[in-house]
């Protein structure tokens, strides 16, 4: 089952806001449908927000061409709305500009172009697993490890098979995962309610935490490396994602444990030069005064709420993508790594 | 009002599970209520669990008394089963543990003994507050601080006042507060329902955050110091407190601002070596799958749910009690540190 696909002239998407309750698909016609699955995460994590971005300007092409006639200037307004519905994920955008690449040659040459990129999700993903699966043997000098992520990094962020959760289902597919420890991931709980869910439905053994335990028992020896995604990277290493990957991050490093990102090299932006120039989401109060629908502080507060955080370069072990591996913390760069084959 | 006291022979104290919605005096007579009480939290910190454990004494010594007879070895039954009500903070074995003393002058004697540490807790909480207030105008050497802090450290901690909310609010009396950061504290969100409701009774300027975001925010300077309670300090330093303090203290060397840790005397436990020492209690997966009775995680998961989390004495800045002011980090020791007077 895919999250995210093309079906009969429609985006098909799992509403992720409804599990681990109910699955459900939502077929989307509109673009200020589609705007809005993308603002309230029916569709959520940077691939499946690339494959997003590119099947939205394949609707957006076709919502603008009568007969052979394509409306250029209303295609490219509206592609400009759809790369603006989430800022701090470079994916989107990323989706959204490649698929207009073929705008000129008409809808179903855009449409073409974002079942392409679908399909290299599909690959970049089990190419990474196997990159990250190798390298986590080879650094913790383990056969068989205990491993902690937070947010959700699995097919749900994707097409169809994870970017840091690919890892982990590698490593359990492998014989080589002990146990995982998802990270609930508040405000709105992407660990408890999808990554746990994945992980029951692969089988694999694992243990929820609330967000603040993850970098304490990591300190007691819980888990033997860090995973997470990314949703940019940028050119010197610094990495945003799901905030409190900062925290597991700094807490890896005074455990002495490998802190890894997995994220394809669609996320990599080398326009942004570090971690300070990345333009953080602050996504308002109501995710963090309440709890799914249920108010729990007093009325009348305000809060902050980063949806993201940025890890800077020098707490990387590893950055793990489908044709490379770079190592921050060896002095390895983006601009110089080499780039290596697809696997298998 | 006081968050708990002793009123016509019985116990009286703010339920605090049904705040900040419905502020409720439960009046306790019998000690299986007060033990239910304290395990689903309906009174919690330390202090006030050590001034419930004394007061709790005093209701054992009064049920075992018949005409002039105490019944001393029920007495002393019923005081261990109070004792291990919950066994991590040692305010609640400290409280019974002084309240006995008195055991053998009689059931009055230890009611008294019990009103004494009520007294003290107030006056220390005031002492408490003005140290603190005191060393983060030095250490900062700003006239006016940003503040962080997790979980509830404040009056309903307390009988009166706060320990490290206690040095908050004393610094928003003095007008050296710019804006408190309380974290919500998962997984009870004690911060969200019980932080964020007093800040707003005391009129103080706030914005509340979820756990994962305070670390970083931390990175991005947003906070001159962090203020934490303690449910136990080892005779080295090392604290247990509210899970999420761990990885505060971890940010705040990372960001270069002052860790301090603010409890009474009587939370340090000169018995207890090293936070290797402290057993920590793990409160089961249904706080962590779900909130408020509604389920989030997938049926049929299990966490881990550790209720504290220790910090190494060599990430904080100070040990504030009423008596003195502990540094770690410049070799100070809670051993050699001389104390000094109450304040004012």
């Amino acid at each position: 089952m895919r999250t995210i696909d093309w079906a009969d002239g429609a985006i098909e998407l799992i509403d992720q806001t409804l599990l681990p309750h109910r699955l459900e698909v939502h077929r989307v016609t509109e673009l200020q449908e589609l705007i809005a699955d993308i603002q309230r995460l029916a569709v959520r994590g940077a691939p499946a927000l690339g494959v997003a971005g590119a099947l939205g300007t394949a609707l957006i092409a076709r919502a603008h061409t009568t007969g052979d006639v394509l409306d250029l200037p209303s295609a490219q307004r509206d592609a400009a709305l759809l790369r603006e519905a989430r800022p701090t994920a470079v994916n989107l955008s990323w989706g959204v500009d490649r698929a207009l690449t073929r705008l000129t040659e008409g809808a179903e040459a855009v449409l073409a172009e974002a079942l392409t990129i679908r399909d290299e999700d599909i690959a970049a993903c089990v190419s990474m697993g196997l990159r990250g699966a190798d390298l986590t043997r080879e650094l913790t000098g383990k056969q068989s490890v205990n491993v902690m992520t937070i947010c959700n990094t699995g097919s749900l962020a994707t097409v169809e098979r994870g970017t840091a959760l690919g890892v982990i289902q590698t490593l359990f597919e492998q014989g080589s995962l002990t146990e995982a420890f998802p990270l609930e991931t508040r405000p709105l709980l992407q660990g408890a309610r999808l990554t746990a869910w994945e992980l029951q439905r692969m089988g694999a053994p694992f243990r929820l935490l609330i967000d603040s335990a993850g970098p304490f028992l990591l300190s007691r020896g819980i888990a033997d490396a860090v995973f997470i995604g990314a949703d940019r990277i940028a050119a010197n290493g610094d990495t945003a994602n799901k905030v409190g990957s900062f925290s597991l991050a700094l807490a890896a490093k005074h455990a002495g444990v490998p802190f890894f990102v997995v994220a394809p090299e669609s996320t990599v932006d080398m326009r942004t030069a570090s971690g300070a120039d990345i333009q953080i989401e602050d996504r308002g109060t109501d995710e963090v005064a309440g709890f799914g629908g249920m108010r729990t502080a007093p009325e009348g507060i305000t809060a902050v709420n980063p949806a993201f955080d940025v890890t800077p370069h020098e707490l990387i072990t590893a950055i793990i993508t489908e044709r490379r591996v770079v190592r921050p913390q060896l002095g390895e760069t983006l601009a110089e790594t080499p780039f290596g084959p697809l696997l298998p």
